[in-house]
């Protein structure tokens, strides 16, 4: 595991410094010792809202500092809570007349050194009002609960109300309602390393873990590694058993801990999506990196039960650009607008042309892994697969094809491969088959026709002989073809310029062109290569 | 290497269908052969802005549809261009009289199937303009480029001015105008993964990849592995190399390309904003997953030269979540309030009161590894640390020490715990010694003070004896110094009780209560431990 970082003591420090290129946000000067981000202007009219803890859990905390959220963030090291004098200094950098209120995440460092401070504050003078929070529910509702994700919902709710001028009083009793109704839960992967040489995993390939920490905690539980619907009703499940029993409405947080991809993490919300608990649930945080734990490979959901004043504040302006909420709705389609049938001639017979569409089609399937491994050095991995996609198609479809009639037949394979195959060989292929149909009604020659077909595929993809690509292998064929030459001949000519392929390392076109000499030298392109191989299977056959 | 995915041919699908609980956003029906995800609201009125490619980049491209941006996005399936017919479907599905402009990433795939759509909606009567975007600078400006994130400034600026009612002809021209001036980088440390079983990589752990595209193709250069500060400036003076030679300012679009973590993001903004360039950037994007590469561990920096109009389009409101832009300025700092002096007292020298925090100190720096190894096992790995930091902090304090005024002394180490280590250790440790610091005025007996001290770090930490935390091996050496006892007794009972905590499986408190009876027996309590080893070593060295 490789990490972008300078040096791992360093990492917190820095991460902190490239957020303060946001002209919104600034640090006190006692930075790096005492790490305290907050808001260049602070109104100190408003009740300031400070949160904070450990670090490795980025965004999370200073990340939520804004207009709207937190007035102050107080960082610790990694998973380290920040000093006592840190928090006193960000009491004293931001607290007016009316006040601050502390929210922290329930863990006995956090609550030592939160609490510290406010008592020292207090003793000077200011009004100080602490809020614990315990959202977890990995062990239950009624056993110490930790703080996890879910703590963002008290800062977004009590931030909301700060800025909009509540009291004091206002602001910690919704960060307490809050707090009071919260219920999170993680689930894991694989742990996050402190960016450092990996360390031995907990958890075997077939493992995961529910009801995690932020913290590298192991889960309460180890269960077995499934698919993704299947762990999120593992972690659905948990939270609704701990859920009131009511038909209460919901803002879901689903909280990226680390390295998930976005996709995986849209995977998660449509798994969630299909839950019984989603129909509960009008908002959604997320999916996004909100209070991760390093690079965990995992998520967390957390639910806060919602009434109209929580959705007032949840809904308020905030300007952390971490912070983004939208409204969970079912999964809605329009309709599609018609498009032409891929297939719009009758289906007819042809034992010659059958028995050639099918040994090309079984070719290209047979093919299919090493093409891919092929491209894999050369290209995108994926040559094998569009030509296995788009001949799977046409054997699907071969009782609808018009067979015995030769312009219809170039036509319908162009049609097919245009749909169904993605790549830009499918493409290609599929202009030089419905160039062909064309040229056929004018040639009445298969071999003149597909080398029509062939010049329009060039015209229109930008490549020539000699560029490695499938047109290494069409054109010498095809010129033999269309020169009434024997198939054997048109295959050892497809061949000669397939593995003349291996010797191409200069060339512009295609994603070869980004390679060096030394990663293609030896590899044939895929394309020409699969055209080879389907020519020299015919030749074969007839032989 | 685990994925929360259902089947590896699924991923993209899944992930649209979870975007979709955006009530902003709808699909075709013709889902999932055709994957068109457009507003639920589209206005045609407005001039249709159209982008896609190749899945596996998300948030790109669908998560960029919205008001704003994009009006629809043709998704293909994992780095393969999307059908024709799905193009021809994204047209005629959101263009009305004003007519439509499509965004291509100048790959062959793209060009091809974008543009054959293009020419068949046109011969249906309607007003298309394409656009192709290669903002790729690793092989120069003037060879083939790829299109790289850079695109989305072109989805961002060409969005803006459809959603303001520009004619056909302003939407494209400043769509053309972004693509050329827009210049992208992409450094890798390892490639993404097509959540399969991971296979071999190309990169050795000494070596990263300059100037790579989003398909998994070779950057165009192997480097060293290194700092990121020395990575940053590797890209940044890719870059340099072929911006217009110019005092323009520009937008920075700093991309994650899959699984870098928030906090390594954001040590490469603080990289980015130390290079010179950066006195050019006025605003930037991200740094977030924007066009992603699987889960490629990578980031790639964009450039976008300004200038008013374009300036104009960028800060146009926009819905799209993942699109999030703000000011790019210098870090700064304001005064941190004043605090007390962390020891107010004169320093004084006493031999014996100097040599027992020495040994203290010494035996807690070299326990560190140890303490952090057991502390892995039941903690969060850092209770070494944690009492280590702390001792090196005393140790260099140590001249400024009031050594022969025990009360000052114990107030003084209180001090410095509090202030130097994060830790909870550190912060019940600074209470015990505050405490003890105040009851050696009346006690006038160091043991009964400690003693004393103790009760305060009970009451505030909430933790009793049998609990598993550093109290089981501190009270029963504090009983016995407290009555006069010997040295060697306190030890030997620190140790009896350190010992005893192997067995303690039962607790509810503190990190290792979330821990299963399976992690915990055998293994002492690292602050216990830490205790009993401190005692041992001072009994030694007094004997």
């Amino acid at each position: 595991m490789k990490f972008f970082i300078n040096d791992p003591h360093h990492v917190v420090n820095e991460g902190i410094e490239g957020l303060l290129t946001n002209p919104e946000l600034t640090r006190l000067d006692t930075f790096p010792e005492i790490k305290v981000v907050l808001r260049t202007k602070t109104d100190k009219s408003q009740v300031s809202v400070i949160s904070g803890g450990g670090s490795g859990h980025e965004p999370a905390h200073a990340g939520f500092v804004g207009q709207g959220m937190l007035t102050a963030a107080v960082c610790g090291e990694i998973f380290a809570s920040p000093s006592v004098e840190a928090v006193l200094s960000a009491i004293l950098a931001t607290t007016g007349d009316n006040g601050c209120v502390l929210i922290i995440k329930n863990y006995t460092g956090d609550r030592l050194n939160f609490g510290l401070a406010a008592e020292q504050a207090r003793a000077m003078g200011y009004k100080v009002e602490t809020v614990i929070v315990g959202d977890d529910i990995a062990l239950g509702k009624d056993v110490q609960r930790r703080g996890l994700a879910g703590t963002l919902f008290v800062h977004k709710t009590a931030g909301a109300l700060a800025a909009s001028g509540a009291s004091l009083e206002k602001v910690a009793a919704m960060a307490r309602k809050v707090a009071g109704q919260t219920y999170s839960i993680g689930l894991s992967l694989e742990e996050g390393q402190k960016f450092r040489a990996p360390e031995a995993s907990r958890l075997k390939p077939s493992e995961a873990e529910l009801g995690l920490g932020i913290h590298g905690e192991p889960g309460v539980e180890t269960i077995s590694m499934d698919k993704a619907d299947a762990l999120m009703k593992k972690a659905v499940d948990r939270l609704t058993m701990y859920l009131p029993d009511n038909k209460k409405k919901y803002a879901l947080l689903l909280n990226n801990l680390g390295s998930v991809t976005p996709v995986e993490m849209n995977v998660l919300r449509y798994a969630f999506r299909r839950s019984a608990l989603a129909r509960q649930v009008k908002y959604i945080v997320g999916p996004a990196p909100l209070m991760t734990s390093l690079n965990m490979n995992g998520f967390s959901l957390s639910l806060l039960e919602l009434d109209n004043d929580i959705t007032e504040a949840l809904l308020h302006k905030a300007s952390p650009a971490s912070w983004c909420m939208e409204e969970f709705g079912e999964i809605t389609s329009i309709p599609g607008p018609e498009l032409p049938d891929i297939i719009p001639f009758t289906a007819s017979t042809d034992e010659k042309n059958a028995r050639i569409i099918r040994v090309i089609a079984e070719e290209l399937i047979a093919s299919e892994k090493e093409l891919n491994a092929l491209d894999e050095k050369v290209g995108d991995g994926d040559a094998g697969s569009t030509f296995a996609t788009g001949a799977r198609k046409i054997l699907e479809l071969e009782d609808r094809l018009p067979l015995a009639d030769t312009e219809a037949l170039f036509t319908s394979l162009g049609r097919i491969l245009a749909r169904e195959t993605g790549g830009s060989s499918g493409v290609l292929l599929s202009i030089m088959f419905t160039g062909a149909g064309n040229a056929y009604r004018e040639e009445l020659h298969p071999g003149k026709a597909l080398l029509r077909g062939l010049q329009r595929m060039k015209a229109l993809g930008g490549a020539e002989e000699g560029q490695r690509t499938m047109i290494d292998a069409l054109q010498p064929a095809f010129n033999v073809l269309s020169e009434n030459g024997s198939l054997e001949r048109a295959a050892q000519k497809a061949r000669e310029g397939a593995d003349k392929t291996r010797e191409i390392v200069d060339t512009d076109f295609g994603r070869s062109s980004y390679l060096s000499e030394k990663s293609l030298k030896g590899i044939p392109d895929p394309g020409a290569e699969a055209v080879a191989r389907v020519l020299e299977k015919l030749a074969e056959i007839k032989a």
